[in-house]
């Protein structure tokens, strides 16, 4: 698979329109804009992967259940409120939300998904949300996936977005998305959010299995800080308007549809890793030769989770130890006299026995803003990646007072 | 049971002397005490429970091999330097320790236990060692016990020792512990060290059980970071020096004394959740009826470890969201629309819906040193409590800069 980055974000795609617009949903008269839209000329085949939280928040019920005809039009979101632990009144302002927006757009409300992200226990300010829809729908247009990518943040500092193009046995296919995370990011799978949009022709039944497995292989190895928020969710819109033959579960196109799926939400997941409250490092851990998937996941999650290499990452510390200590705990099986440990392209640890390896080599590796470590288990021939960020000072500071 | 509380700590039962000296292991100079000595007149039955971790230290290897005896009459401990990842050097170094203190206290070394915290992946500085263990078996006295308690501190900003005498049918039986803790510290079991002296009369078989079921309750529940160390141990040391009749396991002496130790063990557990790095208060999670105990304590640790929470707790923010969004992604099958929570005996949520609070009264209760969680699941009858702290600025500085 060949992919070139292309402009436009989730319009890139043929037929695909968004909108981002400030809609004061916190009152607080300040112009961050805070509802998005994404449309569709024609309906499109729709997926979804949503929080495994025993807390789910009402737009994550009220999506499940539209989502359950694997079909969507539209996508309406808003920042600032996550309609969540808001009981029935939030059941019916989701619902509402869907009906806002099918008004505006002139479509079916069981085409439209809705979801939101914020502070939670809040009830949704209606009138608010109901200014923002119209508007959000006045404004769609084939360039507005910037202001929908800025609509979405949170805690963000940057907005996230990315487009590309594959080549599908001859036939152009473009992918877009756009995400957002922050604070609570952890596998299954954080205050993410995710929106991805594709002219490919494929069942429902492929898309929602290509999300899925691109899914694992992203936002479900990101960590920032532990917390899986009640309100994620990565959808995927796919409305055919390119003319390749629809594509069929386990084909050889599937494979390639997969991958390039899989390149976008590593880029947005990665993006999200980068950006994590408080972070000033991207941190990749690469787990290799591990005795089976599973135990490769694990490890590199826990490297990546383990508050002690996040410390370290950002006091700019060869800790071999914690990472080592890490691997230890993770559940992953494997010998502890075998293990070898690198820090960039420095190797700190030789089968369980640490190295006098050039301390200023690897200062020079962490002083960087992208950190790979890899862990080699020399038990089997799997190999996983997860992504993270360090933990600062800033991070405290950011959650000492959010609610506040 | 009716614990009355004793001086003495781990000297307090019939029989044990201990020491603490400074042997300046790390070679910087000062004057830290960091090698210790507990000593039973009588060899005593002995039980342990030791870290989870993959990555075994040298001297959990060798302490684990010399329990198969179930008998001990002596440990060593060191801080500032773990012996971990330090191969077979570090092997012949930890069943070193044992023959020098088998040396200077004129017992087998097969009745010594060895025990040791502080950096890993250095190999031990024998010279010093065997200098210190000399001089601690010098001072050995029945008033050693502070000495002891500190000189097995690493980051600990205080010692922590406890002693209590119960009465079991008439015979007077004493209860001494010391331990510490302070990073690395999660459930199986973290950086912690724990000793534990009784001159009750006890079969091996029941004080191992018991050893494990107040493990269970106490430093099994607490976490300050989340990672699990190396070289975790929890020993005890049972002389037989009182009168009582011989413990049997499953009979009511069985069932009190577990309940003595559980006590024990857990003050040790609160005390090392309260210096947790970097950590202003101590947090008790408590969960009420929950569907099962695993869900109990599932939910008790997630809210325990949630650096969401963590961190309003150190900001004192009444923030009810993350609580129940912890109790969400622990595993605890539960009707998030049926929860409620307290912090300290203000009611935040009730059944899955948040309340208007007393903030005033709120903030009061987070403005203290030690602050109470409750969630009730409604869901059951299972309860469980865990201890953590909160995460604070001094944390990541502390954890940035460990190492170098």
């Amino acid at each position: 698979m060949k992919q070139k980055h292309v402009d436009g974000g989730i319009c890139a795609p043929l037929g695909f329109m968004a909108s981002g617009v400030a809609a004061d949903i916190n009152g607080k008269g300040n112009s961050k804009k805070d509802v998005a839209l994404i449309f569709s000329e024609t309906p499109a085949v729709a997926a979804g992967v949503f929080t495994k939280n025993a807390v789910k928040a009402a737009p994550i019920l009220v999506t499940q259940e539209v989502l359950k005809n694997q079909k969507l039009q539209a996508v309406v979101i808003n920042s600032r409120n996550a309609n969540s632990c808001t009981g029935q009144q939030g059941m019916k302002d989701a619902v509402a939300m869907c009906c806002l927006a099918a008004y505006s757009l002139k479509i079916e409300p069981e085409l439209i998904a809705v979801s939101s992200t914020g502070v939670i226990g809040v009830p949704l300010p209606m009138q608010r949300i109901e200014k923002g829809i119209v508007e959000a729908a006045k404004y769609l247009s084939k360039d507005g996936n910037a202001d929908a990518a800025s609509a979405i943040m949170t805690t963000d500092t940057f907005s996230k977005e990315i487009a590309i193009q594959i080549d599908l046995n001859g036939f152009a296919v473009a992918i877009g998305g756009i995400s957002k995370g922050s604070g609570m990011v952890h596998p299954n799978m954080a205050t993410i959010l995710g929106f991805i949009t594709t002219d490919a022709k494929i069942t429902p039944h492929a898309l929602q299995a290509a999300l899925k497995r691109a899914n694992d292989k992203s936002f479900n190895m990101i960590s920032v800080d532990g917390d899986t928020s009640t309100n994620d969710m990565i959808l995927a819109m796919a409305n055919g308007l390119s003319s390749n033959p629809e594509i069929q579960l386990d084909t050889p196109e599937f494979e390639t549809f997969i991958q390039a799926l899989e390149y976008v939400l590593v880029f947005l997941a990665k993006e999200v890793a980068r950006d994590g409250e408080g972070a000033t490092k991207l941190l990749e851990v690469q787990i290799v030769n591990a005795a089976s998937m599973d135990d490769a996941k694990a490890a590199a999650r826990a490297v990546c989770s383990s508050l002690l290499v996040k410390t370290a990452i950002f006091g700019e510390d060869a800790n071999w130890g914690r990472i080592l200590c890490a691997l230890g705990y993770s559940g992953a099986q494997f010998d502890p006299s075998n293990v070898n440990i690198f820090i960039g392209d420095v190797q700190v640890m030789d089968k369980g026995r640490p190295l006098m390896f050039d301390e200023e080599a690897a200062l020079h590796i962490l002083s960087k803003n992208e950190i790979i470590i890899t862990g080699d288990l020399q038990s089997g021939s799997a190999n996983a990646t997860s992504w993270g960020c360090d933990l600062s000072y800033d991070y405290v500071k950011i959650n000492g007072s959010y609610r506040t």
